[in-house]
């Protein structure tokens, strides 16, 4: 399965673009969001949120409020069970305040009244008594030495907002840069980014005292936020049971539950489903975005291209709580190059921010802008192609990788496919300049459910324990009717709920179609050895004779054939229906993607104002599963990472309260912003997957901080460090540029 | 397991009385139910019955109705593919007319609207053109020579409503009629009479062209409903998913489908969810009530007892479309008894009106009321204890059964109970009259599901297939408990749908927690194999070594001990969440109940108005796992039966018009009429059960019909033969009585 044209030729269902089964419903606008599970009775919450970035809470008294018609429950932080959170993080008390307030907007109240007017009414009469502390909107301000601390448990030597570090150090570096022939060193930032999912957090919950609470929640990880919510309200996981919606996007920021604790606490205090919708300002001020970075880098090379020595020293700003993505950002930040001497030092720093969450690719658009951006110039200092120069570095099967050497890899093969493309092989246009970068991305392992069941038509329901972003259902189906050969449309895949499969991790970190689809060949093994008994059964033969061929099991001796819906019709009475469950657990990091994207831009100098004109994103996907799905992940990226590169970031005042919190100021790229994304599948078979797959979902969003940062660069001269490379941020560096 | 002790000595969960998983939502009036279903933007439908009993269809003309605002689709019958019913049943033609009406109130349109008030003023719009044909409401008058055909496809010769015929001849009927001291014989018949379940059939319907349609229904069976809508709108099964509700009763009569492929189809055509729920009088005309029964009985004793042969010609009345307990029927009428002589013979018959469903032990209360009437007056010409009579026939392990030879069955012990039980032994009070009466019953088998999900903390979730009708989710939950050798507490049992598990018959003939509870045996013994597996692979030992005790893996090696929480806690990265399903068939007939039931009643001669004033249920319940549900089971039945006895009845005029379509005038029992029914558990263990269950849901309804009119009888002298035995009835047979 070295390129494309052998994937497609392989199979018959992998492959073979496929309709999508949410395809319809999303266009007809029937698909059911989060906001759109209604029940009987059901009451409407509103959340009050902090008027302060950082302040003792003195006191909260919503007598008043409590008192007008309509309003059935109220409650703040101190109604909440005091919960043993380890293990799964801390996120019962970024939803909910108590004592302390670390962000602006942070709820301290949440409100369940009949209507959402009435709710709104009853937080204006709600009173709360803040003792103001010092703000830190930075992770360099919260570094101080005199900075406060944000929480009290972090009071013990070493005090500090530094909660975390990690450090990587390989070869001597000393030596490493004493061997360069050339050396470079710059500092690189990127801002806070939101996702910008375009469905806010919505649930509906209800609260049953003797049986089983139900939660209907748009999210990532239903399971996910079944272990939040019972440890946060003291519940066995045997008594809640959590119903996905369809979710409208998410990209790691709806792996976690902001919302549904409160609301099922509301539905328990006031004995009625309450229903609970996010608004975009609620969005921006109270959900996880993606953190902001900054570091210092230093690379050194000799006269002929060969790296000696990486070195970096960088902090990501976590917000009011631990959450920064350290390990995304240690793994990532140099993995791409064969680097004999390295010396990483990272921090992860809490502030009085929002606590952030994934965002695609973890850590790895932040780490990577300067490891790139560097590359890039170093291959200018060079005089070198700025692929041949990756090239020359580039890390290949029996390098060291994040877990152990890394097996067949595709960055040689990425590398190659970019350095052949017609755009990178094309004259850059007049007034306009050319950069690439690369990315390294890792991604995730864990464990997956699925569960399949035989209808006596032979059609087969496959549940699967992963939450559909992006397709899935449709892919994870084509590999079950790959496996049964059988056509995908005999296949029906929808996504369970956390009683119908058994415990599934997020549908994040690129693992669903890598893990997910292990399962489901799993399963559907299972299904045919069952199959294959009943067969074999009624031939008088034994299973281990039955050959499969184009699903129907044929019987050697006489070439009898029984379709596998034959066989299902009798199933019930013979033995029973034909189920398996499957399911496994992945180690991450061992099926990792390689990516480079080559941006072409137009800079208009008097503005700063930067256009992409043409943009290619090339990647190893393992094997494409379903291309034009796989395109999609590649194109979805590319943007959200050129969003990021251009225009997108947090601007908080020095109270600490976000100035933009709405898509008008947070500028999101839109179609008509840019070019058609172009996109080349490199096809270099995982081999610890049974069809090869690595997962897509992340590497994308990663090289285009650099390949625009760089690109940029390229056109005006002026060394673009420090995204977002808005107009007014591109404008001032021209003018840097040009007084020195 | 001999007796009651025994049982409950035995076991930890089994024969423990437990708090049922649906009490409190069921009490708090938080339990959803078929019509507490909602989606946003769902339409409402309403049907249009016919006013005719029997006509051709000439014309529907609903072009206005389809003018007024608010209408979004009206269907016919016409709309309906032409799909092939073969194997599951004529229901889409008792669904919706198409051609001709069969009876009274027969759906002939159906309106989806944005109100019930919109609804319903369409159905006033719709203009139906009929060709009245002549009426046929009792099967004599449907087997008359010149009766008119009600189905086309019959009128190949034997032209006839006659449907269904069968026979049993066993030895020599003439020969045991001729060894016979004392012979009795007379005619029995008993009315139609509905299930009277107290929540009306409601669904909520979606469709989706290109994925899966949706329907939410109250039913005993969402595979059957799936089944045969799917069949009915030719869909692929896993084109449909059926999610039940909870149901307020079904005794059979919500087995098979009533609205749920019209509001389907009215979705399909409005492009919106549409719910429908029936009302009280439409559950009257156009549900699938009991079938009413006429009998010729004729049994010869000799003067020691022993009985020299049974004969029987009878005939159900079946409605519009075959349906009637034939198989019921046949299989119940002389099997308490070994009989060396049988002759029976039994037919079912097409009349206009609705098509008759399953009621509890369908086809055995009306054909064991001639059976233990008799036997009960041969007890006095005899003058023998009637219990006695009954003790010198009764079948035991090795007589010939429905299926092969009985094994280990319960009716000597019944009968020995009953004999010896405190109600039996006690004096009649003065002014009241005592009668006894049998029952066999063969109780079902087919297919069961189940899965089993287990959690992070060690708490199961038990997925069954079977619609929970009477608490079967705790006692199925008990069963995992006891295998598991874990607290029930921690065992989550809930209703899956019908993607979640595995294909399940219906709940209904006393099958679910025999054959339901095979499968969670199953299923459990395959999630210990897997617990011991991982305790094993720990402990570097086989996992056939590993001994269970009190839900924890013990290592015999040091004794050292893992709880299924320590194990499972570990188990998402150990191989994966500990998951299995479960599915199995079982034969029909094979594990059957038996029951003897003691009635004392006094009747007021001048009214003919009976009180019964004292009763007792005496059943073998195999193994009570709910020894309280199972009594409930004992009473609700004897009390529906008692019900049959002594009022309820279909009352038709002579155009096929129903005329007591409502509570008010069709008179069910109420609290205030009846004692307290007293109940004595047997246990006589099934063979065939891993805890010896049998299935107690229906043997309880079939011995009242007897018992009343027997006790009846003594207390009159007027020999009650046909149902009900209401005052009117009553009064007339003394009137009777007195005159000859």
């Amino acid at each position: 399965m070295g390129n494309d044209a052998r994937v497609k030729d392989l199979f018959k269902s992998i492959g073979k673009d496929t309709p999508r089964a949410d395809a319809v419903d999303k266009v007809k606008g029937t698909a059911r969001f989060g906001a759109d599970i209604h029940q009987a009775g059901m009451l409407h919450a509103r959340l009050l949120g902090s008027e302060h970035a950082h302040a003792q809470i003195v006191s909260i008294d919503y007598a008043e409020a409590e008192q007008l018609p309509g309003v059935k429950a109220i409650v703040t932080g101190e109604d909440f069970p005091k919960a043993d959170m380890s293990g799964i993080g801390p996120w019962i008390n970024d939803n909910m305040a108590r004592g302390k307030v670390l962000y602006h907007g942070q709820t301290v109240a949440a409100v369940a009244a009949t209507s959402v007017a009435v709710a709104e009414a009853a937080l204006a009469l709600i009173k709360v008594e803040y003792k103001p502390l010092p703000v830190l909107t930075t992770a360099e301000a919260a570094m101080a030495d005199d900075a406060p601390l944000l929480h009290d448990h972090l009071e013990k030597p070493p005090a500090s907002n530094v909660y975390a570090t990690e450090n990587i150090s390989e070869g001597d570096i000393a030596a490493g840069f004493a061997e360069a022939d050339i050396i470079l060193e710059e500092d690189f930032s990127a801002p806070t980014a939101h996702q910008g999912y375009i469905e806010p957090p919505a649930c509906l919950a209800e609260f049953q005292q003797d049986n089983v609470s139900t939660i209907w929640t748009t999210t990532q990880g239903h399971f996910i936020v079944r272990a939040n919510v019972a440890r946060t309200l003291g519940l066995e996981l045997s008594q809640l049971k959590v119903i996905p919606s369809e979710i409208g996007g998410g990209f790691g920021g709806k792996g976690s539950p902001y919302i549904e604790a409160i609301t099922l606490l509301l539905a328990k205090k006031s004995g009625q489903p309450v229903k609970c919708v996010m608004r975009r300002e609620e969005v921006f001020r109270r959900t996880g975005p993606g953190s902001a970075f900054q570091g210092h880098y230093k690379i050194g090379a000799k006269n002929d291209g060969t790296l000696t020595a990486f070195q970096a020293d960088f902090s990501f700003d976590s917000g009011a709580f631990p959450g920064a993505p350290l390990h995304g950002g240690m793994d990532t930040i140099f993995r791409c190059y064969r680097i004999p001497n390295v010396e990483v030092n990272g921090a992860a720093v809490l502030t009085n921010k929002p606590m952030v969450r994934a965002y695609r690719g973890p850590g790895g658009p932040q780490v990577t802008l300067g490891t790139e951006v560097l590359m890039n110039e170093l291959a200018k200092k060079l005089n070198m192609d700025p692929i041949a120069l990756r090239q020359q570095n580039a890390v290949t099967k029996g390098d060291p990788g994040s877990v152990g050497e890394f097996r067949e890899i595709g960055f040689e093969a990425c590398l190659e496919a970019a350095r052949e493309s017609e755009h990178y092989r094309s004259e850059v246009k007049p007034g306009q300049a050319r950069a690439v970068a690369a990315a390294y991305w890792h991604n995730g392992g864990g464990p997956s459910s699925v569960a399949v069941h035989m209808n006596s038509d032979g059609t087969a329901n496959l549940l699967t324990g992963a939450v559909d972003l992006s397709g899935t259902r449709t892919t994870l189906a084509m590999i079950a009717a790959e496996r049964m050969g059988v056509s995908v449309d005999r296949i029906h895949a929808s996504v369970g709920d956390t009683e119908s499969t058994g415990y599934n991790f997020v549908t994040g970190g690129s693992r669903t179609v890598n893990v997910g689809g292990q399962a489901v060949t799993m399963a559907v093994d299972d299904v045919l050895r069952q199959l294959a008994e009943r067969a074999a059964s009624g031939w008088n033969i034994t299973p281990d004779r039955i050959v499969w061929d184009q699903g129907e099991a044929v019987n050697p001796d006489n070439e009898e054939r029984l379709s596998i819906a034959a066989i299902c019709r009798k199933a019930p009475y013979t033995g029973g229906t034909i189920s398996s469950t499957a399911s496994l657990s992945v180690p991450s990091d061992i099926s990792p993607s390689f990516a480079v994207h080559i941006c072409d831009i137009e800079v208009d100098k008097e503005t700063g104002r930067s256009q992409v004109t043409r943009y290619t994103v090339v990647q190893d996907a393992g094997c494409a599963v379903h291309p034009k799905m796989v395109e999609g992940q590649f194109q979805g990226g590319a943007v959200q990472g050129i969003g990021w590169a251009l225009n997108e970031e947090y601007v908080y005042n020095n109270n600490g309260v976000l100035e933009n919190p709405a898509f008008l100021d947070y500028r999101i790229p839109l179609a008509s912003d840019l070019p058609m994304i172009e996109t080349i599948i490199v096809e270099v078979a995982n081999p610890l997957h049974p069809y090869g797959v690595r997962g897509v979902g992340e590497a994308g969003v990663i090289p285009p901080l650099a390949a625009v940062a760089s690109a940029i660069t390229n056109a005006t001269g002026a060394l673009m460090t420090n995204l977002p490379c808005s107009p007014s941020n591109v404008w001032q560096a021209i003018q840097n540029q040009s007084q020195n």
